[in-house]
């Protein structure tokens, strides 16, 4: 193996790096009888240094606060208890004490120090969580754990709700003769505008870096992927990326491996956002917006939220309809700073928009691009050096029947 | 006639006040040889004194910097030409002659003095207006006009794009034995969010008054109505509402009849308003969002709207689903100041949270609740004394079936 960046995806995720267990089990968390798995319990034996990122939404579930004072306590972190299916979102003071009690018992059931696992719900939210489902599943991952099991891909399905399939992947790198590995795993499909988006994110490491390092480098890896997409424009109360690096490899985060491990790190979350929004509910495509020309950075991300997130243009896409005026009145409504006379647009490499004058003849090809299931729309402001790159979902019926009930 | 404000909805509307004809002729201007309504006049023989208040869009279509302008000359204002069917919208210097070129026309064929005419179109973005077929219909409506046509419903009609139905309304009260008339007109349908709402509205009375003193009374009208209602969160860039006083009535605008004309322009404005959401685009409910007990005012805005415009929200309240945990997610990503354990929710009057806790016992009553076409979600913040009301619809298939190509 050279000295580069090796990536795959659909693997075992996140016990693909070394010293890393995983098991899930179904709960019947969603009390139908059913025995879709539904969680699941990721695991180190030695200590691992940790950091995370959480919703902006200030009603926030009891699990992402108790993910955030224990990260804040600093204890060594051995391992992540999840389940899908119910969100232990705005559940009350019942709801605190249920998210302690998972952590408590996965603690017991792995032999972990006490604040050794954090603990993610998604699913429903303003139902309590069947504790007395909840408490025996976590008994019996802590039994699959010790027998050594090494289910990523199990877990990676544990935790998915309205998703279609598993989001997994692996980046490895060599450092002298010693392999790094970087497993990831996610959920997504809806209530997706990161910042984050509702989707828990998950990516243990083998390399040894402190939590402050591994804080700094999450937060630059998530923000132009898991904050840079959006399905629906709605921010949920759960969303969490968390990372966990145990040092089995006997590679230190240094001047020597950071650059490799930021490259394996980015392309971990950037695949791992490309399968949330490309799974989005009932969507039938992904399009890449991509601002260029703005007065600030932060504008141009205002014009592509803006775009990926005007119902009129995600209707057009699904429509195939190259409507390029709802770009014009999306981003022109977008926080920034505008001349409409000087603004370029194009469908992939067709114009369709050049100083602000229309480019009818292209009408046909914009339509073919437009017709694609993926395809990218580039605008320049030609306002100065501001660019952004969203990734957005079209919108479909098929979303607002999904959604019309739960 | 008490000394009180009369009105009726589905009146003749712009020409039910004294001194105004309107008219409305097929211009085709959608070029599909059919023989809609989508060209219309209205038009004061006294001059009158105008306001106006236009979209926020930073794209603005010609027409609406022509309705600036001529608002900023101070001119008499003596009538409004309008069509429907093309926004004029993103169209270039060619669109910013074409509509002054209409301004012109309907000048001339009505003989009213030069900068005496406003002018509004609504429809599709990015097409240039078919001016060899508009002009001669100008010229038509200006036959129509000397003929004293008080052809208000027609005129009401020929602005409708995906609209299904009128919009008019006449409001009405009596100073001295003399009687005041507000008529009003509208049409809306989709890209509807106001500040302002995807929307035409024009109100004419014979009161007189100076265009400061209208223009402030529009603005104070506008605001809770026009402005707090939403379909889908899109701003569009023609957005116009105009009022023409003429005086006709011999009453003045003073200290006697303010309050009364107050209220009736308020009613006028509130019930087109409320035309608006209630026919937007494949639209099953409307829904009215109170909230109270909010930090500031504007925090209870930020909070209703994120609500009236969650893609989960909206489909929820489609699928006669009570999803109230749908709410508090949308509050949360709301700015302003929240603490998620001291809300009160209701549906109506049906307790749904009661100090951050479910009350589940009532699930049957909300879900009848929310099953009725038109109901309330009342929400006290408990966080001071900010109050908003907003009129939001659901979102269904046919919306998205609807706008999916245009």
């Amino acid at each position: 193996m050279s000295n580069e960046v090796h990536f795959q995806e659909d693997t075992n995720g996140l016990s693909d790096p070394k010293g890393y267990l995983a098991a899930a089990v179904s709960a019947d968390i969603r009390g139908n009888g059913g025995d879709r798995l539904d969680m699941g319990i990721v695991y180190s034996l030695s200590p691992c240094a940790a950091a995370g990122v959480f919703t902006k939404n200030a009603v926030k579930a009891a699990p992402v606060l108790d993910c955030e004072r224990i990260l804040g306590l600093g204890t060594p972190i051995h391992g992540i208890v999840a389940n899908s299916g119910n969100a232990n979102a705005c559940t009350g003071t019942q709801g605190i004490q249920d998210s302690l009690e998972m952590i408590r018992s996965a603690e017991a059931a792995c032999g972990s120090p006490e604040n050794g696992f954090l603990v993610c719900s998604t699913g429903r939210i303003g139902d309590l969580l069947p504790m007395d489902r909840i408490k025996p599943a976590i008994a019996k991952l802590g039994e699959s754990i010790e027998k050594d099991s090494a289910c990523g891909a199990e877990f990676a399905t544990c935790i998915l709700t309205s998703d279609t399939r598993n989001k997994t992947c692996t980046a490895q790198f060599e450092i002298n003769g010693k392999l790094v590995s970087v497993g990831g795993a996610a959920k997504g499909a809806g209530m997706i505008q990161p910042d984050m988006a509702t989707m828990l994110a998950f990516v243990t490491t083998d390399i040894a870096a402190s939590s402050a390092e591994l804080k700094s480098l999450l937060v630059e890896a998530v923000d132009p992927t898991f904050n840079a997409i959006t399905v629906d424009g709605d921010m949920s109360t759960n969303d969490t990326a968390l990372v966990l690096a145990n040092g089995e490899s006997g590679v230190k985060l240094d001047d020597q491996s950071r650059a490799l491990f930021k490259e394996a790190l980015y392309r971990v979350c950037d695949c791992l956002a490309d399968k949330i929004v490309s799974d989005g509910e009932r969507i039938t495509k992904v399009v890449e917006i991509l601002i260029s020309g703005a007065a600030s950075n932060s504008d141009a991300e205002n014009i592509a939220r803006a775009i990926g997130n005007s119902l009129l243009v995600k209707t057009s896409w699904y429509g195939n309809d190259p409507n390029w005026g709802r770009l014009m009145d999306a981003l022109g409504y977008a926080d920034a700073q505008i001349d409409q006379y000087v603004i370029d647009i194009s469908y992939d490499d067709v114009s369709a928009l050049v100083s602000g004058d229309p480019i009818p003849n292209n009408k046909p090809k914009w339509k073919e691009v437009v017709s694609q299931s993926r395809f990218t729309i580039k605008i320049d402001m030609h306002q100065g050096d501001g660019i952004y790159r969203l990734r957005a979902s079209d919108l479909t019926e098929g979303y607002v029947d999904f959604n019309k009930s739960e």
